[in-house]
């Protein structure tokens, strides 16, 4: 049995047939790139005694978003899900209205849609581009649909035209989750821009940085301006401790932004790196038949690549399951998809599983690579050698 | 009319009277004091490469909480508002449920109420202590009553003994607001060690800060064991990406972790200058006739003073936004006490003015001065030599 042999890692970690090149430490599948301007920002934070979320790095990081994102005016916010709460808070989405959110996607989109009280209606996804079907959204319209969360799932964009006519033809907001997807492109314009409001995250995980971090950004001047207060405990701007609404504290650091400044220096490198490491992933694993890879990019499109993520074949002889715990014994970490909403306790009301099949179908058998900037070519390599000598 | 006099301060900011001493800058109302370990621990986590809510800063800060606060377990958040939402979802409060809180408070405090779905019930507070009246939580219980929130407000410990004979008896839970209040005693012993639940805030005003940040302490173990798993998406800490129940994003990096860390090292020392400074005002504030001061300490009491606040009476020959005004004018920021819950557009329905005269008399005249430990004893006489001034 394959998944137990463990056949070039010594006990100490070291590569056997590797070991004349050098120890491998344990590949994870992300890390952050911190050597650019990262510390100088957080040394000038502490310097100046402002690490609170007020201080100019925020207003920086908010303006360098805002210019690469067409202008959308942006405000920096605590993680990727308060970025998601906070944008369907401020355009007013709440209970009796309904959210159309794709079955495959991680769960703080669905969470945050409970957070308003509103009703999520879980679509299926495309079987090759694993976002959400557009005709799929038609066929769930009722008349309290207000809104569709398309989801750029591990850097793929979404196919935005369909859902843009959808929306227009009834009246819907679209509401992005780009949490993965930062620098992919549609139509040749960053993801983001294609809806009323769009929300990015920056965990440790993510393409970009801040340690924990998240960002918003508006179509609609009135909506950001009824955001930047919610942010803020919903307090008077002109009057203090005074509030008009029941707001939150979904404030970014000036220490977070300070970081995420320096980060956006970098992003295009990152993209850049992620999107090479995919190149070599799709070059190697195209050699076993065992394999579906990630789908190939449209005209004006491009895929940034945030996690590389390929399916085992459902007939093939091994699991993806197995996969994964063969390349753990062989200290490469990976990542299952995310499980169908629909099949977990908090979310089985809001879809059918003989509605969602492909969203099943992806999940069991996706897995993600490790595909941080800071992996070296040879460890991509070292990785896809040990899947084929695991699938041939 | 004194408040449109500026009668030391020129253009340039300089003091007139004193500027043979010093320009002075514009004393703040609160700053933090960086000046320890917090640089090198937060150059550290860059340096290791870890930043986000994963890494021994974390751990290492709720370690240190915890010691504190008598081995209450203690978990790290985003900041004071997240906390308190936390400690309410981890107890199982929400809609149907009634819980208790002062009507002289920080908006943030009910807000969290308001997020689980419970509706808050306000209380007037003590005419001296300015915290929650305990003969007016017992009128106000009912069967549906199931938490009360004391909140130790500007550090000033609540009266802890009757809220926990009345808990007792009506079996309620106490979920103590100790945002303000880090490193006050009661009966020998923290605040926040004598509820089911505690939370803290370390915002930038706060007296340690981490930029923003918060903590939540927790008397059981499940319930804390419960908030773990709701900090961190609702994931299961045992099967990745599934989800059993709706949880948050409310992590706190790494980063602030580190800076948190530095400032436990030094909280003592923040508190102890928090104390002279608040002695200095006690020591020159009392030669006016106009003011009511902070109330003294009980045995075993002892006040944190993260804000230094007194009343300007209301029978003096100015009022207390005539002061604010005057001293913003001379370069002094100063704070006017919150406003009375009741009486902002979100909360109207949950208490009564003829109930909570005390609430609306105390918000109506009290101010915070400046308290940053940072402050130079000579700032504090110049702030007080003006504020006599003005009362002369
Ligand atoms: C579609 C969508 N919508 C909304 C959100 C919400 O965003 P947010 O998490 O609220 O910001 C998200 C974010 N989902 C993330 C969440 O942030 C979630 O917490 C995360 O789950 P995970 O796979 O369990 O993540 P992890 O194991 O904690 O971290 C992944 C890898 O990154 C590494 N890593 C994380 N932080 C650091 C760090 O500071 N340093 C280093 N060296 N490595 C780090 C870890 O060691 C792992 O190898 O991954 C999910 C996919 C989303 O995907
Ligand atoms: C009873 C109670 N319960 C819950 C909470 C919620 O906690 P949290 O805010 O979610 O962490 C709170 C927290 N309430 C705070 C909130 O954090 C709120 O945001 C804050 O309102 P504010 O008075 O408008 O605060 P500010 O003007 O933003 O900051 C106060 C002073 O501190 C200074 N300051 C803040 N951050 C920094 C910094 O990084 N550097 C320097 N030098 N000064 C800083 C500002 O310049 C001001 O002089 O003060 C309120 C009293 C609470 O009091």
């Amino acid at each position: 049995d394959k998944v137990k042999v463990i056949p070039l890692v010594s006990e100490s970690g070291v590569l056997k047939d590797y070991a004349s090149i050098r120890k491998i430490r344990r590949i994870s599948v992300a890390a952050p790139s911190l050597g650019g301007n990262e510390l100088a920002y957080v040394t000038d934070c502490i310097r100046t005694n402002w690490i609170s979320s007020q201080g100019k790095y925020v207003r920086e990081f908010e303006a360098k978003f805002s210019e690469y994102h067409d202008g959308y005016k942006a405000l920096a916010v605590s993680n990727g899900t308060v970025a998601l709460h906070l944008a369907l808070v401020a355009l007013g989405i709440g209970e009796g209205d309904e959210v159309i959110v794709p079955d495959l996607t991680f769960a703080a989109s669905i969470n945050a849609i409970l957070y308003t009280g509103a009703t999520p209606v879980l679509a299926d996804v495309d079987a090759d581009s694993w976002n959400i079907d557009p005709e799929v959204i038609e066929r769930l319209i009722t008349p309290r649909t207000k809104a569709i969360m398309p989801v750029h799932l591990y850097g793929q964009p979404c196919d935005m035209q369909p859902i843009i006519e959808i929306a227009g033809a009834h009246n819907l907001l679209i509401v992005e989750d780009a949490a993965e997807a930062l620098g992919s492109l549609y139509q040749s314009r960053p993801v983001g821009t294609f809806g009323d409001v769009a929300t990015f995250s920056f965990f440790g995980n993510k393409t970009i940085t801040t340690g924990e971090g998240g960002m918003v950004i508006f179509r609609d001047e009135a909506a950001y301006e009824r955001a930047a207060v919610l942010r803020d405990h919903g307090m008077s701007k002109t009057k203090r401790y005074w509030h008009n609404e029941v707001g939150f504290n979904y404030r970014l650091t000036n220490l977070q932004a300070a970081i995420g400044v320096a980060q956006m220096e970098r992003m295009d490198e990152f993209v850049d790196a992620k999107r090479r490491i995919a190149g070599l992933y799709n070059e190697e694993l195209t050699k076993s038949a065992h394999f579906v890879l990630p789908l190939g990019e449209e005209v004006g499109s491009k895929n940034s690549y945030w996690l590389y993520t390929f399916l085992v074949k459902a007939d093939s002889p091994f699991s993806r399951d197995e996969l994964i715990a063969f390349l753990a014994a062989n200290g490469i970490e990976s990542r299952p998809v995310f499980y169908p909403l629909h099949e977990m306790p908090p979310y089985t009301q809001y879809g059918k599983a003989s509605e969602l099949s492909r969203s099943i179908a992806i999940s069991k058998t996706g897995i993600s690579l490790p595909s941080s900037p800071i992996l070296e070519k040879e460890e991509v390599k070292f990785i896809c050698e040990r899947i084929l000598y695991y699938a041939a």
